[in-house]
């Protein structure tokens, strides 16, 4: 949980704003030299203009955890959570405590299925990595992905 | 005032929401047989993807007025408050009760400004009618405007 507790405003204002702007995301990359051949990496990250960057701050302080930056591919600024640790931890128990409105909330349940699978150590084999794979190309529909499914499932069906 | 009160969790997550995803514009369009030769148009709007448009209903219920309807000019829905009356008497009180915590708060001071300027009627006068487009070119620094500000005023001189 974060340092000092989040008010029902403070909390209650950042669901909301992470509902619009918000995105749970779990991305994948084939790495030959892990055991389990895929490295799987959840993240949670808000994104916003440079000149409104204040409310990523309120996420970080409230969250206690994450990083802003400037988002090199663009002239925003990103707000962003990677540790299995903290999102487990931190970002997950904050959303169940104040969770979405908007029908992101199911990507929130995927997400937060894939992060407790992952912290139990499911993605070092098969049958837990392909699950993960699932589960992960149930999220966010209208994003675009690196990779297709089948090319994943297919390096996953070798560990 | 929304026909229910609004509670503090409705209330903060839909002013987050807002922060992120709500626009707080003025628009104007030159009208020859307008005395005052410029329409004023404020509005309030937040737009949404299609499959997440369950919160713009949510907003609609909380504040007791506006329509959600397709935008034509891309795939999202769009919740907008157009009438002055309830710009004045449900849009501004909800955020003045749950205010912005971004510098959109600066554009929404500008926004109510305007509102109660013409809710006085300050847009059929000349001097009116000039604070109002100085006001208004204070707001979305980074929106497009169809018109630039000297155009405006050069009709507005007129008046």
């Amino acid at each position: 949980m974060p340092n000092t507790p989040v008010s029902q405003e403070i909390g209650w204002y950042l669901s909301g704003y992470a509902d619009g702007e918000g995105c749970f995301c779990v991305s994948f990359s084939p790495r030959k030299k892990l055991l389990s051949q895929l490295e799987v990496r959840p993240s949670f990250s808000v994104s916003q203009n440079g000149d409104r960057a204040e409310v990523l701050s309120l996420f970080r302080k409230a969250l206690g955890c994450g990083s802003v930056r400037p988002d090199s591919s663009d002239r925003t600024f990103k707000f962003e959570v990677r540790s299995l640790n903290e999102l487990v931890s931190k970002i997950i128990p904050f959303f169940r405590r104040f969770p979405l409105k908007s029908s992101k909330a199911k990507d929130f349940d995927h997400f937060s299925l894939i992060c407790s699978l992952m912290a139990e150590g499911n993605q070092w084999n098969g049958i837990g990595l392909r699950r993960i794979v699932g589960l992960a190309y149930k999220m966010n529909s209208s994003g675009k992905r690196k990779y297709i499914k089948a090319e994943l499932l297919s390096i996953a069906i070798k560990v």
